[in-house]
């Protein structure tokens, strides 16, 4: 690998994606990218005793069939790198201990797809690994204990809310000719702008996604034009109108070249998910459905991929602090 | 770098310790290691209005400092790899979103200084980033809040229990002669021993140990008294003597070259800590002071030094599951 401008680590050995998996609930399946999705489950519990738990099955069932995609065996994977929203990661300890894979636990919030499958392909470009795999998850409702109010009490949304997928997405990386390859991983740092609504984490995520792209534009010297799409994590509706906003101050247009994974997994208005989705699951079960999907088509053939998170906690926000985002970026390519 | 055996990455680049630093608390300055840490606090609260926020300075300035040491601004820092115990790791992302350095958030509970240094050291060496930082802390007092009562319960504690280290230590990374330098890493995986009892952590994190110092002896086809020593993380007083006991059953002595950072922080007897130490703070603070001052003079030249992980939550621990635990084990040395 070779470092490019002040933050982008190109590979140089195609890291590949070799097998991927997508796992969803009930809304997820109902909404517009039905089809894509490898799994699904109409029951919240999926067949567990709580909310926790069937977030852990999410991610063992992405994993399990993101393996026999790649036709690749638990033994055969050196490292697996995973986090989820829930307190100290329980939906990646939890879901993943069975497979007796190396553990790199992270926390990334709604970025961890990206940063997992970042450092996944560092372990395979470098040699440090020859196969990885990168997965995360969220689950609306162990979300919405954790971070709002218990679902039983029906509280009411604002606008600006968005709703946390159900879902986990799984990828299988190592060497491998004629996939998808991640070309290169841009790390993002730590951005605040002081936003303090809980309730408008596209809000608070912006600034770091717009401070990634530009520092990966300025890296590599290319523009949203050189990219067929560029897909952001859950910005949301005003995430979004952010980032372009943000974006603008800068020169930067990406607006006919951008879409939000949090704007296409849901119909906005059929399905009231106010401003869209979130959640880690969100940007990790649409890459590994949709945006793999038209990879492999050959619909897309270089793309950028940028989770983004929120990196508060209710402890942090009851005591008054601001919301710090963070993004980190992906370029994916297929020849 | 290459692979060694099954699980170990030995490093060919030497990724050395630049610089490092520990910041600790009251009750730490006052124990046995009183006279090797960088900086210590009388003030719970360092001066900030909450325990959590305490503990995000005690991380930004253990940060300062080990840069400080390595003669190095945090522009010169191209990655920090870092995590705590706190909900949605805050301890982190708001003591380092000052630094403008881009952020690798990592979950491994007492395991991270091993975790987030392995990592550092493997983007050192693969040219990844030409320096960087990996950092964790924890606080007695956070800790206690979320993870048992709030202090002002005054509640009694079991014999088993440990202590949480208020502490903090960093280390700086980068290519570098005549330093200490990081060998080589072992991750572990996850094991779980059905250990219940919230108040043993050290039976909870002794068979991921084990597991991992025996696959890191596998791998090299070396054996303890290839070491000048061998510290674990915070297995304290019952978690030792589990290792022990695991480590017989395959032939494995370690006692007469082990240590245990959680054994020789505080003064057992005399500061009324029950099983010993604990905490993120715990092995990297003694790696940060004791354990590196030791290796820059000359009396250990080839150690390993492995943090131990419990990976529950309070919320799977009230829904009646295991505490599963983790293990990550490095190789230093100085020629």
């Amino acid at each position: 690998m070779k470092k490019c401008g002040k933050r982008t680590i190109i590979f140089e050995n195609r890291p590949s994606v070799l097998g991927y998996a997508s796992v969803v609930g009930k809304k997820e399946h109902e909404g517009p990218l039905s089809e894509e999705f490898d799994f699904y489950t109409e029951d919240s519990f999926f067949g567990e005793k709580t909310f926790e738990k069937a977030e852990s099955k999410l991610q063992k069932t992405a994993v399990k069939i993101a393996l026999e995609k790649a036709r690749l065996d638990e033994k055969d994977i050196d490292n697996i790198f995973a986090g989820d929203l829930l307190n100290q990661c329980i939906g990646s300890s939890f879901g993943l201990k069975e497979f007796g894979i190396p553990f790199i636990g992270l926390y990334g919030a709604c970025s961890t797809m990206s940063l997992s499958a970042g450092l996944a392909a560092l372990f395979v470009d470098s040699g440090a690994a020859a196969h990885t795999v990168a997965v995360t998850s969220s689950h609306f409702c162990s979300a919405e204990r954790q971070y709002r109010f218990p679902l039983n009490y029906g509280s009411q949304r604002t606008p600006t809310a968005q709703w946390t997928v159900t879902g986990s997405g799984a990828l299988v990386l190592g060497k491998g000719e004629g996939k998808p390859y991640i070309n290169s991983v841009t790390f993002g740092e730590i951005a605040d702008y002081g936003i303090k609504d809980t309730n408008n984490m596209g809000a608070a995520m912006a600034p770091a996604a717009a401070d990634t792209l530009l520092h990966f534009f300025s890296d590599t010297g290319t523009k949203a034009e050189n990219y067929d799409i560029i897909f952001t994590g859950d910005l949301g509706y005003v995430g979004t109108n952010l980032l372009y906003e943000l974006l603008e101050k800068e020169k930067t247009d990406i607006r006919c070249r951008h879409s939000d994974c949090g704007l296409i997994i849901f119909d906005r208005e059929k399905q009231d998910v106010h401003a869209g989705a979130s959640g880690c699951g969100c940007s990790a079960s649409v890459l590994c459905s949709y945006i793999l999907h038209r990879i492999e088509k050959g619909d897309f053939k270089n793309i950028l991929f940028m989770s983004t998170g929120a990196l508060l906690s209710p402890t942090s926000s009851f005591q008054g602090s601001s919301i710090p985002g963070i993004a980190h970026l992906l370029n994916i390519k297929k020849d």
